[in-house]
């Protein structure tokens, strides 16, 4: 049982994008691809549908990049997996169109599934973006306007 | 997010041994592929696994088959789940050995996703394999005695 890469990779653009919140050049997708060492093109998929989702606005051209459209703490962790994660059918029967399982209709696996689900989602309900990410104090070099490269070695200070 | 595909036939196998427990004749692969449509080969190696780890009983030969090693009313469904689903590394971090990510160190996420499958389990633990197969009157055509086919006709009866 596990997040989709895609889920995962979102919650570190919008961690990342929390983290820097308040530097004055938003974050680009080039240093958060060097900084986790993901493709620019998946990210660039990625950042797209977080900004359909009204969780990112994006700004183009030299000096843009991405910043989050709330502040973290008004960002429900729950929110994002529940929008992010397409798939919560958690065994073959939860799609119907597709489904062969012969015991569905007396069987209360589905249900069952359906309320662990829910017991999973509701602790990430109960936490917003700010909840993960590190309480970076003022003057901290993690604030510091990068240089449009990745700040690693900033992340660095802080590990 | 879902369970494996080998976790989700396991459940089928012994909620299907669940429901014939009482019946004389064991119950067979044969008609377990019949009935589900999964092939025979794939649930030979989950049966195997399954009598490996103490939940069901196997016996060779003419008349030989599988039944619960114990009453389905004492089989946990979280146990189940939890021997059959090998992956529970919700995003990468979770694997330390492949782990790419550069947050590790100082985030929660790894903590946060770690407690929410906690309590998908433990709703999981509050159940047992009794508790997902329908209650059969005695004497129901469920109860009575496989030819050695698949007992779809069975099954339609309750559907």
């Amino acid at each position: 049982m596990r997040l989709t890469q895609w889920t995962d990779y979102a919650l570190r653009v919008l961690m990342y994008c929390a983290t820097y919140q308040e530097r004055e050049q938003p974050v680009t997708i080039s240093e958060v691809a060097q900084s986790h060492g993901i493709s620019r093109s998946h990210l660039t998929k990625i950042v797209q549908e977080l900004a359909a989702q009204g969780l990112l606005e994006t700004t183009r051209g030299r000096g843009g990049g991405m910043r989050l459209m709330r502040p973290a703490r008004e960002i429900s962790v729950g929110a994002v997996v529940r929008v992010m994660e397409s798939d919560f059918e958690m065994v073959e029967c939860f799609n119907l169109e597709n489904n062969t399982c012969r015991l569905s209709s007396h069987c209360v696996l589905k249900g069952v599934l359906g309320s662990a689900t829910q017991a999973y989602l509701a602790v990430l309900d109960g936490l917003t973006l700010a909840d993960l990410v590190p309480q970076l104090p003022e003057g901290s070099a993690l604030l510091a306007p990068a240089s449009g490269a990745a700040p690693v070695h900033m992340l660095r200070l802080v590990q």
